[in-house]
């Protein structure tokens, strides 16, 4: 099956020695490891220390090289990513169209690259020529330029969700009461109302079917409810025992 | 239809600017603009508006309060984001589960809020009660702490891909050659590897269908395939012309 450790982040030329530690915290975020740097402005730098804040690990094995070409050679799918439309465009993929494709398509043994170009230019027609897709984040085309460790967590978080979709949270089992133990709470709670002389048995003008509309919206677990009958049955001992 | 003016983004308690100018970036990204700011520790800032690198207007407008309770009482809605489980749990929702939450339940008239809380701690306790729903980015349960800005990008993104689908890239339809421009060119494919003596017609070896599955894997466009047969034509000649 194909994993985490078979997809390599590339970012090309980065400017901001800052944006390359936010994009280690953003892989590792997702479970993702393998970082090349293309000739950085700036690298080994504090600043992409500071952002990795805990992703340290990443940065220290980043693989640093000097072409793209070295970066990518033993790659298999090249995912590039870029907004913008290109005079010659390569077929375009959501990120999470290219999660379906890996986790379909691919076996453990392939491996894939996802570039990141320059954070003011993007991808060159050059550098994107060299992939099999040009990766696209649905966004506001009026603004549609991310920070690059942005788009990195974004196509990370979606890989993630494709490739380890055990990792969602198990919410919880609730242990909710039964619609019997509800309609016992309904008798209650109308037999307390006609007490207190909030409900008039004669004109009870609907009022127990808002009730229920009310509390049926809400999934009830075991100790609310006794919490609810308890309230219930406090207002009747007080009603009856003075 | 519920639309994006009708989510707010709170950032309670933020310690570093840079982190609430990366959130205006990251919403306006994804076409919000409500950002409403409790108690920020350093606002407004330079550090804010460097990072919001063209969102500086997300910023102008945000509404900054003293109390959570301001920034959410008039909202139908909220999540609290937070990757922590609690010890009293409140339903949890992934970004995707509460994209088709607000998509398939809520009208234009409700308002939504998404929570995020001070970036070293998460939510407290009770600010997560004021929430319906816990709102759970899937990642990495042994580093789960994701930038402030980063959470936002990926929530903002899920939103704004449930919310505005048709933002989704219209893939350029190709005019992809057809099944019988394909049997032709491989007919002249054959002949010219036949004239050109690399394929034996007695002996020929399957070599055919390899070339086949190859050129299949391709959908070939009509301008490409004009440039093949323009290649086979040319070795035909020279082969011929001699």
């Amino acid at each position: 099956m194909f994993q985490n450790k078979n997809i390599r982040f590339v970012l090309i030329n980065t400017t901001h020695p800052g944006n390359i530690g936010a994009t280690a915290r953003a892989m590792k975020n997702m479970g993702f490891e393998n970082l090349y740097l293309v000739s950085p402005k700036y690298y080994p730098h504090s600043e992409a220390m500071a952002r990795a804040s805990g992703a340290e690990d990443i940065l220290e094995k980043a693989v640093v090289v000097s072409t793209l070409q070295e970066a990518v050679a033993d790659c298999n799918l090249i995912f590039g990513t870029s907004s913008r439309e290109r005079a010659i465009p390569i077929p375009l993929s959501t990120p999470r169209e290219a999660a379906h494709l890996i986790n379909n398509y691919l076996k453990d043994s392939n491996s894939v690259a996802i570039l990141f170009g320059q954070e003011r230019m993007g991808l060159t027609n050059e550098e994107l020529e060299l992939c099999q897709y040009q990766l696209y984040i649905p966004c506001n085309p009026d603004f549609a330029s991310l920070n690059i460790a942005a788009a990195v967590q974004v196509i990370a978080y979606e890989l993630h969700v494709s490739l380890d979709p055990s990792s969602y949270p198990a919410s919880k089992p609730s242990d909710l009461v039964n619609s019997e133990a509800m309609e016992r709470f309904y008798e209650h709670l109308e037999k307390t109302l006609i007490e207190i002389q909030f409900l008039n048995p004669d004109n009870p003008r609907q009022m127990m079917r808002k009730l229920r509309r009310l509390f049926n919206r809400i999934s009830i677990e075991q100790n609310e409810m006794n919490i609810l009958r308890g309230i219930l049955s406090t207002i009747a001992r007080d009603k009856t025992g003075k």
